[in-house]
């Protein structure tokens, strides 16, 4: 399912290519976030225009709206919200722990309460994986439990017990038709629950392997950390995804880490607010500055957005709470992304990885601003 | 500029063209409305895709944001929001008299307070034609008094001699190269103002005629009326447009009566609250009774939104508050606008309008809801 193509001969940069039931991903690859069945403020046309290989779709959310009898009369996630290329869905474990109110962690599962109207709940590994092969995805998460950054050694402990013994559980679920299930790492940034909790997963023979407990509001070194912890341990020959990240040079920075797969409201949710990323940084398209810039957002970008618009017109759309403004930030920070990727898998290929990675990092200025909605964010994923 | 091309046999229906420094207009039309130079929630794509000929600026919004410094500096308002198709812009008379602020009618125009920040503005005949030249829209419209419905007799008189004298002075400003300028007919329900009022500015050799002072809350017999008591005096070979109309049985109506020309904010307006407008009439989208209907908004359309999506999706769309459900919406209602003006003229030309204005009206049931819509949308003109 997954093939190695290429490992970069200077740093842990991976060529590859994952087979799923509604077509091939190449990897590194970005996925955006679908969280509610529709990446928001975008629709098909236009994500298939910018690239998109796969998108990311959420078991906590879609159970709870629009709820799995109508996706199930739609014919699975796919249909319901007309994408025909492939899904990966979350397991709803981060948004148990991150969103829900009242939970009560037991054996097999999570009592909680829904954040919408605080109707009781049970999500587990059972609950977790039936609901994912009822939408049909292409790539199942298993449920794991996904404790704060700051949560203490005890803490990250039990967590990483009980995410061992449900991944074991949701293992043996029935799955969808040609449905790739993937492991999820834990453990905090404690070097010794990382590797007893990936040493655990391996053996069980998962299709992927991806790396929780990131993205939690953790500093960046940590962050890094907790990846370059877990990566030694986890197969060669399987797909690796770093969940929930991250900015664009966070990402170059984790394929030289080894990553393959990576998700992130980020792009779209800054354009929320008129932010705009480009190759040297992020920039608010509503300052005065750009009033009369009749640029497109990014030079030589060949998005809907910068082939159509200039940064004037678009600061106008943002100012003026036209719809138009965010739609079409969105568009560009999608496509710079899944551009980039582009962009590191040529590089990769041509072995010259290690330079576009040193070139890129040393002309993109990482944002405080970016970093910190990043932190905020958790509730769309 | 304007061709009348047939008239009905059995109504005074019309079929013309209209040709502008921006290209061919075959009317009856209906004109989407742009007021902040975007058609709220669409792009230029999706306006094209939907047959749009023509759409509307608004000279009172655009002065105030994002200025017309900003639009000189992009060379026009085509060039500032990308759209090469005509354009028609409102004088802003008629927000002046319905948003702004604390107004002093004058001699030469009004003074007002701008409703966004307050400041002082002074809007006349003068400023609104040259605010009109530098946007460079192919269809300027007269500076005009629109009253409330219910104005006292003596307050519609003295709009109708403001607006006979401010039309005169437009018809003498400088214009930008090729465009035309409508004059605006006011004089609310009053037999002896309306005829008053368009033999006054027929002579003044406009290159079209408005009919003012509809759209502004009164009831809908009283709107039709005001039509009727106008239309009789107004040149044959010059384009007729109801200003501010209507629901689609308002506008089938209207050709009835003689009209060419329409804008309205409904369509887009009432998408953004999940209202779906169909041949046979609207409903609304959010209904528990479409949570699992997989059929389209609407069987047989056209549009990109029924041609990708169902109601069940899209209501779920609404209901999680995702841009895309809005946004969607807004594509079927103007395309449902567009196509209804494609069919009138196909019939007009057939010679078979009479019938078709009897089986539409039959079929469509007009909803409260959109009616009372309207009266609430005048913001957004």
């Amino acid at each position: 399912m997954f093939e190695l193509l290429k490992t970069d001969a200077h740093t842990k940069a991976r060529l590859g290519r994952l087979t799923t039931a509604h077509g091939v991903v190449e990897t590194p690859v970005f996925m955006p976030v679908g969280t509610q069945a529709s990446v928001k403020a975008l629709d098909p046309r236009e994500l298939l225009e910018m690239g998109t290989q796969i998108i990311l779709g959420n078991t906590y959310h879609l159970n709870i709206r629009p709820g799995l009898d109508i996706i199930r009369a739609a014919g699975g996630l796919h249909r319901f919200m007309n994408w025909e290329k492939p899904i990966l869905t979350d397991s709803g474990g981060f948004q148990v722990f991150s969103l829900a109110k009242i939970r009560k962690i037991k054996t097999h599962g999570v009592e909680f309460r829904s954040h919408l109207d605080g109707s009781p709940l049970f999500l587990g590994p059972k609950e977790a994986m039936e609901i994912q092969r009822t939408l049909g995805s292409d790539i199942a998460m298993a449920f794991d439990e996904c404790p704060p950054h700051d949560a203490p050694a005890k803490e990250q402990r039990l967590a990483v017990e009980r995410t061992i013994r449900w991944a074991g559980e949701c293992r043996e679920q029935p799955r969808a038709e040609g449905q790739l299930v993937f492991g999820i790492v834990q453990g905090g940034s404690n070097a010794a629950l990382r590797e007893e909790c990936a040493k655990a997963l391996v053996p069980m023979e998962f299709d992927g392997y991806a790396i929780g407990g990131v993205s939690v509001g953790e500093p960046e070194p940590e962050m890094m950390k907790a990846v370059e912890l877990t990566e030694p341990f986890l197969p060669a020959h399987k797909a690796r995804y770093a969940m929930g990240l991250g900015t664009p040079a966070q990402m170059v920075e984790l394929i030289a880490r080894g990553v393959d797969m990576f998700d992130c409201v980020l792009p779209t949710r800054i354009a929320r607010n008129g932010t705009a990323i480009t190759r040297r940084g992020a920039f608010g398209l509503k300052g005065a500055a750009y009033k009369a810039d009749f640029r497109p957002i990014e030079a030589g970008c060949e998005c809907f957005a910068c082939k159509l618009f200039t940064r004037a017109y678009l600061r106008h759309l943002l100012k003026a709470n036209e719809i138009l403004g965010l739609r079409m930030v969105s568009v560009h920070n999608s496509h710079m992304y899944l551009k980039l990727m582009a962009d590191v898998r040529a590089a990769i290929a041509a072995g010259n990885f290690a330079e576009f990675h040193r070139e890129f990092i040393a002309s993109y200025t990482p944002s405080q601003k970016i970093l910190s909605a990043r932190k905020t964010a958790n509730d769309e994923r």
